[in-house]
């Protein structure tokens, strides 16, 4: 009964990393790398962050409507899910305290299948709640209550800092939100869907998207973007510092995107908010400079080559600048990509089908343990 | 800048559920739905379950090394995770629960990546002990500490118990726990590998497997095999019960599967270790029955049809028979598939590529947001 070989003429389609292969369909988002747009349901990103809010913009991805006016307070935290993130160490990652407060509230909720949009609204708006708690008991503060007046991103804020934040702060954060809300089929995204496809919860959803994110091929490294501004450290230095790292081979954090060839439209619409803002935070005005001469060093340098702002190049100042330390930007990011996921749940479970796909056997043919009979 | 469609002429190639596509290579199991042949690095199921335990299996899964001498005690959870169980709502679902302890374990742990084996035998032996002392706080009772002289399979019965299990029955368990250690890129597995591709770490992607196995698609409607045997009562009845069924169009539970045509050999595993019992559970001997009348009645009934048992069909009175009820028994195949889940995570960082497909947009065309200047 020994087999020479398992599969010995395998001809369906292989793709490692299942690159270019469609696992798919979706109305949420179209990508256009080439031009730099990117659309949510149809709406360009610039608009979006110029029209509303990022609870306008979760409505729009959860319903397809577009309610300008959209409002979408914090919800309070749980007891049970407070008693755990106080049990865990202040040491934890924020994504692992973000993971374990969505692994609860699944408990606690137990939300049917298929997700609905009230369960989205539900989830999205408790999950800044916990990840603020966190950051504040890790600290040995007290958490904070959600303010029932205050919008999602300005709420998310106070509960992290103890007060309001200023217009412009809170402006710039939604923006950040906004842009963050979605983006295609990425490693979390599809995580999401997976989950979903066995007709799991919206929770389970969500809580495996959050662990793939955490993972820095797909969640980033936040400080590195970070790490540059600082060495700059101010406008003056910039054209020298720029040129010194192009020429030692340096690469400037925050170019070139693998799926953008020109401008990232999501760096754009967050360079915009940053440029209107009165009181510019240090870390933006910074940037600002700073990015202006690496844009025109990098075309003189690499004039084949499309090194273009990515998004993460004003993520970082944006979120630097309202006040957060690098190390909630991943579990911020996954905050503001509740939106997307928890979208891509309800469609998923809107029209859904099992996603199984298929593997390749390459380990030994068939052998035999010593000694027992089968 | 509007456009007709966004995607005129994709021709990317597109399989809904990405069936028939190859997602990935693995040594670890490989399947012959044709034969009924199920191995695990080349050995087949059947002499894994009479030459080994479930800690010699998962170290082979783990390290491609046989040794059947391997013990893998339960291990203590950690008074965060004690206490995040005890505040749990008693009916959560156990799935629930479970997710909620490995999301602590990762935070408390903050597991490096790749991952490696010593991750793995500490998350697997951990898991039993969380899911255990969730089962005994829901019913008001004190957990159970682990036994360090029990191996994972009785050290589970244990604590969920209070006392140590007979042999038979923990033979009985291991063997399930055995089969259902593995079992190619079905949606949990897969998960664990997407999640794992972004470099996030094994608490991340066993957290996300967990979510995919709640969905019903995937980790079944265990009580519907339970219910079944319990409305045929007694083998006297079997034989009326089926016929009146197959002629009624009542689909048999634990009958037909997707990818094996022949005798499923993981139930057929169960079934040899469930003759061989002397302390036949009641369940157990009423399964074999049933059994037995329903192959042959099908076979009869439906001469073109390949109806042959699953593994569903065999779990069910297994664990019934050791003890749980159908509300456990997720989370029990969960616990099982630990071995299977923390061995993908191993092998996708050992030679790691971000797994990203391609969605297909199907969304409307660009479109303009009243009032808003871009």
């Amino acid at each position: 009964m020994t087999d020479p070989a398992p599969a010995p003429a395998d001809t369906r389609p292989y793709s490692p990393g299942l690159e270019g292969v469609i696992a798919g369909e979706s109305s949420l988002s179209y990508i256009d790398g080439e031009h730099g747009r990117l659309l949510y349901r149809g709406y360009p990103i610039g608009e979006l962050v110029k029209g509303g809010s990022y609870a306008a913009v979760a409505e729009l991805l959860w319903t397809g409507e577009w309610t300008p006016t959209a409002k979408l307070p914090c919800q309070p935290v749980s007891p049970a899910v407070l008693t755990a993130l106080r049990a865990l160490p202040k040491d934890a990652k924020p994504m692992d305290a973000l993971r374990t407060a969505v692994a609860i509230w699944g408990a606690e909720h137990n939300p049917s299948w298929p997700a609905t949009a009230d369960q989205a609204r539900s989830l999205t708006a408790s999950s800044p709640s916990a990840l603020a708690a966190f950051a504040r008991i890790r600290q040995g503060l007290e958490p904070v209550a959600p303010d029932p007046d205050l919008d999602l991103v300005p709420g998310f804020l106070y509960q992290l800092k103890g007060e309001a934040p200023s217009e412009e702060s809170a402006r710039a954060l939604d923006a950040y939100f906004v842009v963050g809300a979605e983006h295609g089929f990425n490693a979390s995204t599809f995580t999401c869907r997976v989950i979903t496809s066995t007709r799991a919860d919206i929770a389970s959803a969500v809580g495996g998207a959050i662990g793939a994110m955490k993972g820095p091929l797909h969640g980033g490294a936040p400080s590195e973007v970070v790490e540059q501004i600082h060495e700059v450290g101010s406008p003056e230095r910039a054209e020298d510092w720029v040129r010194a790292s192009v020429d030692q081979g340096v690469r400037l954090m925050g170019f070139g995107h693998r799926v953008y060839r020109a401008y990232d439209p999501r760096a754009a619409a967050l360079r915009e908010v940053a440029e209107s803002m009165e009181q510019k935070p240090e870390w933006l005005a910074l940037a600002i400079a700073v990015e202006d001469v690496a844009l025109r060093v990098l075309a003189e340098k690499h004039p084949d080559r499309a090194l273009k702002t990515n998004v993460e190049y004003y993520a970082a100042p944006v979120l630097m600048g309202v006040g957060l330390t690098p190390d909630l930007f991943p579990a911020t990011f996954a905050l503001a990509r509740h939106a997307g996921w928890t979208a891509h749940a309800i469609e998923q479970g809107a029209a859904n089908r099992l996603i199984r796909p298929d593997v390749r056997y390459i380990g030994p043919a068939e052998r035999h343990l010593p000694g027992v009979q089968a």
